[in-house]
């Protein structure tokens, strides 16, 4: 019951840090939203706002992290069409929540990237652990350890990118065009 | 002298939404960064804190825009070399302001992109400019008009989130490697 809370804090943490950002959420909104009584806050996360943050981030980036890693993992499983499905997973999740439901780490990293040290560290950390997922990928499809780590960052710097410009454009089609790009160059790599 | 007041209010803003977005940071805080004295806030920008927003997106997109079309406009200007000094030209200002200097849209277009249609709709004006700007200098070096908008789009959108990635890391690498495979794509469709 009690991991029960602390869960359901994190789970809000992290969706309305993703949908409006960090300086944004407050700790009312978190606890209203996470259906858990006031004094729950500061039992699970003593350390206030910053705590939750860093944990919320961490929590989201190893979910993510799951979902690429099984992605990835399926038998018929090509590298580039995964690449393709993970763009097409945020083209959907774009449209059904109005907008809302992007890069749960982004809009912290950019908000913190020069004011806080521990959650800057933490989104640093999960944008690290997408890359490895993705490059021991296409290591594994045949590229030399250093340039899959190099188009690992590239294809999710891309990816990043059109998100940004997707939701503020509330048009999916920076997403599709990216994809399309990142693709052709991702064959061609692993072709050469 | 008005006039001056009301162009230090929206460089301060754009400063600060650009290190720190746009929830975080206060109206004292912007007036006392901008040296302007507190009333003048309302006298210029009655509609208060949304719309000096939406007019610094706005200020700051043009500056960019104005910079882009500069460095496109030199005499010896190959298209994938201005590209490449778009992201050199990133580097050198996180490295120089200690990772604040990044984006001046892109902080703001996550935070608001669900939560104020006034500031989403700034960014993506300002977005769209951006890439009109590369799209007519990659169809002056012959690509089919469509072919030309497709691919501003991916190298906008592989920029901005190449500077998610180093923002984050404080480290150049992500916006280093990007702009190398960028320039391999671009050259490959501009020879293709």
């Amino acid at each position: 019951m009690a991991n029960d809370t602390r869960e359901r804090l994190l789970e809000a943490s992290a969706r309305l840090f993703r949908e409006q950002g960090y300086a944004g959420t407050g700790l009312k909104q978190i606890t209203a939203a996470g259906g858990a009584p006031w004094g729950s806050l500061y039992h699970f996360f003593p350390g206030g706002k910053e705590q939750l943050g860093v944990e919320a981030i961490a929590h989201s980036g190893a979910r993510y992290e799951r979902l690429f890693e099984l992605t990835f993992a399926r038998a018929d499983a090509d590298v580039v069409r995964c690449v393709r499905d993970f763009f097409q997973l945020s083209v959907d999740a774009l449209e059904r929540s109005g907008w809302g439901d992007g890069c749960p780490i982004a809009t912290v990293a950019l908000e913190v990237a020069s004011t806080s040290e521990p959650l800057r560290h933490a989104c640093a950390e999960v944008f690290a652990s997408w890359e490895a997922v993705f490059a021991r990928r296409l290591a594994g499809a045949g590229l030399a350890e250093e340039r899959a780590a190099d188009l690992a960052t590239y294809a999710l710097a891309a990816f990043e990118g059109a998100i940004v410009l997707s939701r503020a454009a509330h048009d999916t089609r920076p997403l599709r065009v990216t994809a399309d790009v990142v693709a052709g160059t991702l064959t061609s790599a692993l072709a050469g």
